[in-house]
């Protein structure tokens, strides 16, 4: 028998928005695999880690801090084959990832070199996106509203068609993206109905109107949500 | 003491798919609301009733069956003064939402009644949208991909404008517009990367490539997922 490989959504960082499926998945599995910086401490290990016993065998997957792409594909590949290699021997995997494997996450370069060849079973979980209008207390969308997920690293001439287009937009991987974003979303006369925030629902973490945010680079892990109408529930 | 209002995402269905917080504060709340048909059983009572023992004084808010807006405006206000009375009683009362109270959920429309008199604190859940990925084996969006979520009820020229525009399209709220949006997808080539999902993680959820659903009409609780490149990780 060979083992599955989960990808396990285990919400945007507080460690009570997991699942119970996710939960139950994740002490039955006897590998461990998660993301990682090239040093330091896993993110997506953090928000389990009040749950492990010891019990499981650890795959940390570090992730070069280089831009460019191909190292980190030469990452994805080595752990590809390490997971399989605990498949192939009947282990189940579970893999960490932060929010919802299928929205935006690193799982998706897992999935794409492993599902042809083994099991793969994806639990779906809290993302970012619902964490940060829940921290806010501001609905995304409602009704008839059209709502966009833009990344942040797009042009600024492309980021403004498609916000003028739309009723609601969240701004994605802020990181050193919000000079520009906050230009156009200025430009656009919409700071005032713009909102952000940071490493929503963790310990640290920060909302402000976007007009308020001071400083040049925020961390990868903030959000820009913006409604043409101010309120999504104003209708 | 006055009561707390709480919008619980209780997930898209599969009672596993509910968070830890969520299942802590609907435990400790004294006051259990939820949305129901004019007659019969409430989903999202149905998802949570293997963890309810008794103890809530429940609160079943019927929708009428119409599609005018006034019924359901006036449902809403006298709801809206029920949990009112609870929550100025001191009782702490849970809402239930399923999916996410946030993303097109009819929680906003208690939200927009009441949080400027009274405590409400919204708990995220995970939405239909990552459910559906989920159940299809097939991520949302990658790296740079703009995603746009559209209700179906849009017209057919805005659906087309705006599915030309982005990389990955959910359609949500399908029900009575599914040959309207098919004919959309087809004229415009993309039906052979659409996939109909219909009750994402329930026992009689249901997955089809679009061109084979041969129903006029769908559940309401039904989504239609696209991507301009076939899939998410051919990146």
């Amino acid at each position: 028998m060979k083992g599955t490989l989960y990808g396990l959504g285990i919400g945007p960082g507080d460690p009570e928005l997991i699942t119970l499926k996710a939960l139950r998945i994740l002490r039955r599995t006897s590998v461990l695999a998660y993301p990682a910086p090239e040093a330091g401490e896993s993110l997506a290990r953090g928000i389990v880690a009040g749950h492990l016993d010891g019990h499981h065998r650890e795959v940390c997957i570090r992730m070069p801090m280089v831009a460019a792409r191909f190292p980190a594909q030469e990452v994805y590949d080595r752990a590809a084959v390490e997971l399989g290699g605990h498949l192939d021997a009947g282990r189940d995997v579970a893999v960490l990832c932060e929010g919802d494997p299928f929205f935006y996450g690193s799982f998706m370069y897992m999935f794409g070199r492993m599902a042809a060849h083994h099991a793969v079973e994806v639990v779906p979980g809290v993302s970012s996106l619902m964490a940060c209008a829940a921290t806010l207390g501001a609905p995304l969308a409602a009704r008839n509203d059209v709502l966009t997920v833009l990344p942040a690293t797009l042009s600024s001439d492309l980021l403004e068609r498609r916000i003028r287009e739309v009723d609601a937009v969240a701004v994605i991987k802020v990181g050193r993206h919000l000079q520009k974003v906050r230009a156009v979303i200025e430009a656009m006369g919409l700071i005032a109905n713009a909102r952000y925030v940071e490493r929503a629902t963790m310990e640290n973490e920060k909302i402000l109107p976007l007009a308020d945010v001071d400083e040049d680079e925020v961390p990868y892990f903030s959000m820009i949500l913006l409604h043409a109408r101010g309120d999504a529930w104003n209708v």
